[in-house]
């Protein structure tokens, strides 16, 4: 864990992926980040894959490096107290509505210069989750295999909650640049960022939005080929499948080495009256042709020998593999200095955990925390950051107002 | 655009879609985001979609509110002009490798206290893209429809660049980590972020590392299924497809409502001695009896009737777009505040066009602002930035140094 954050504190009461994730970036970089949920959990304590006893693998990896703070947030004593947790930190992440306790307003009432970010579902304050606003981006009706109809094609979802982590990444962004703000003004700022914006502005961003509006139509499906360049998936004699891709003129020049091609693609070049060493343009247009030369050579060798070849050629290539084989892969992850060591987990199943993304070299990085138990930090944080003493504290657990650790009664 | 950002000066030498997307957001949070290309263009420079007229809509919008330099970035001079550029601005975002002329210490050299921001394929220096680094994540042998063969099915890539997207948002994050350590310490920093890092370290830190660790084997295969929970797509009787989740309390209960399921839901569970309001473990335990129920339903209703009713009882749904329909919905696109009128684009063509994602309720929101020709913004940085007369500017472009805007000599 690098300390470039050291400084900041962070609350935040937040839920499922894309919330969670702005405050890990921030807790990775060495912010205090002060996770803040209901008594009984949020809505994400129980969130799939759970272990015998009951423990969330989600939970406790989006969750790592935080503390814990468990409240009775359906009581005013216990909603006053998150507010007041927010004011003191001056720094909030949330999912929660606007329409809630927890608006910017509330808390701005006793902290002006809160910053606060807000992921909201739509702009204009519909629900809306990954899979849903996926579903809108037009994405999901260009995936899957090419040869499916192309009148009719049923979606296929991307696994992965792409929406929800770009938003996460998004919003630690946009955390720190109204942090920055205030410190060089004085003043607070409320941020919103919704799923959908990101999802249909980045389907903007991305130029696919000004292609379509431009073609007056959808593109072309493609499989898994590359839109507007060379690449696809290609299977091995021994049926390994592995992707492989060339923009540049290095990662063409050692594509074509590797598979030794050169005198069948001079021979299709000259048949087509083009050069594919020119760019993206012809590899795309003729693409058919050459894929079914790159394959043709694939078939007749071990995934071993070809490897070997990309390797040797530089090229931009991997093996698929499935995640199973990717979780236990040494390049990819125990070699890996993104990851170390097991912390100790709430689950108490040990694996290897993230450190930052980022790395800086020659700085120490520290080892991946844990998350905590759902309360461990209650007592500390109420004392430390709202004056409360034991006495008052005890009374508030007494109450049922705050709750400690569950870490033996899960 | 706000003016979150205003006193950053940051320049990027960049290519492809995650280091520009980088430079984006802060652009569109007000930094002066200074592009610095090969005068011929980068290899990103003719990336699809391209005009008629040869422009690519993918540059316009992945370098949108930025400013343009275009160098002969293949000569000594031209290096060292950007990296002086660099030095000047102290905040650099890169996807050029680390083995190459803009090196940290080659610009810390003359700017101590540098923040660079460089994004790399994988840790250990080896090449990859979005496409490659999806093979090694293990997400594509999780996609596609759940009746594949589980034994062999094929790789599904997503079609967006979801990996590029996160590192992107991410690097804008660790960079103004960077900047923010940097003026409370004065000190600079390095910061690399590995797109094959960011992979499979978002593998890792949405559980589902630890889960197929835990499994000793691979997730089931799901289709367009919610893993863990109550959701999936449907189809009504006009042939409209729709994506459906429900994991909160409120999600569920508007779901059975909108589908009037209570008394079938009810019988269902009475035969499995389950109830389904107790969370999202029996809705995934039992989803497919559940699917039956909500997919017989859809079968017999219109799109237009199911909607009201989905919206009436406030569930959390969206029909499938195509990427054009997507494009052309007024709720997504042109009646959502995230867009704004087209600017002056270099294509000449006109289309909606993003603000950033973050929104400020009560703050002008601003306008979006074109990309830049290539080379359009060569005199006015080389002047500002360097202090270069007129006399020194004519010379280097006289002499291919450098070069002025392609506005006209695309």
């Amino acid at each position: 864990m690098y300390k470039l954050l050291p400084d900041l504190s962070i609350v935040e009461a937040s839920s499922f992926v894309a919330s969670p994730t702005a405050g890990l970036y921030c807790a990775q970089m060495g912010a205090e980040v002060i996770r803040v949920d209901h008594k009984e959990g949020g809505l994400d304590y129980d969130r799939y894959m759970l272990t015998r006893e009951g423990r969330s693998l989600s939970w406790e990896n989006l969750n790592r490096a935080k503390k814990s703070v468990a409240l009775d947030l359906k009581s005013g004593e216990g909603r006053e107290l998150l507010v007041a947790l927010a004011a003191s930190a001056g720094n909030l992440i949330t999912n929660l509505p606007e329409a809630s306790f927890l608006s910017h307003a509330a808390i701005a009432a006793s902290r002006a210069d809160l910053v606060s970010l807000r992921i909201m579902g739509w702009h204009d304050g519909r629900q809306a989750m990954d899979f849903t606003v996926n579903a809108a981006s037009g994405y999901p009706l260009m995936t899957g295999p090419a040869q499916w109809d192309a009148a009719n094609p049923p979606p296929v979802n991307q696994v992965l909650p792409a929406w929800d982590f770009i938003t996460g990444a998004y919003s630690a962004f946009a955390l720190l640049a109204g942090i920055r703000h205030r410190e060089r003004t004085g003043e607070g700022a409320e941020l919103r960022v919704p799923l959908g914006d990101v999802a249909i502005g980045t389907v903007a961003n991305s130029g696919a939005m000004a292609e379509m509006l431009y073609r007056g139509g959808d593109r072309e499906r493609l499989g898994n080929a590359i839109w507007g360049a060379f690449g696809r998936d290609f299977v091995t004699r021994d049926g390994k499948r592995f992707m492989v891709a060339a923009l540049t003129p290095k990662q063409w020049d050692g594509l074509v080495a590797a598979f030794a091609l050169a005198a069948p693609i001079a021979a299709l070049e000259e048949e087509m009256g083009v050069r594919f060493a020119d760019g993206d343009t012809p590899r795309f247009a003729h693409r058919e042709r050459l894929f079914a030369l790159f394959q043709e050579v694939a078939g007749r060798i071990d995934w071993a020998a070809l490897e070997a070849r990309l390797a040797a050629n530089a090229c931009t290539f991997e093996r698929y593999r499935t995640m199973h084989e990717a979780a236990n892969d040494p390049v990819l992850v125990a070699d890996n200095p993104l990851f170390g060591p097991s912390p100790a987990n709430p689950s108490g199943f040990a694996y290897p955990a993230t450190r930052s993304f980022a790395n800086i070299p020659g700085e120490p990085r520290g080892d991946p925390c844990p998350a905590p138990f759902l309360g461990e930090h209650t007592e500390e944080v109420l004392a430390e950051k709202l004056g409360l003493g034991a006495g008052q504290i005890a009374s508030l657990v007494d109450r049922g107002v705050a709750r400690l650790s569950d870490k033996d009664h899960r």
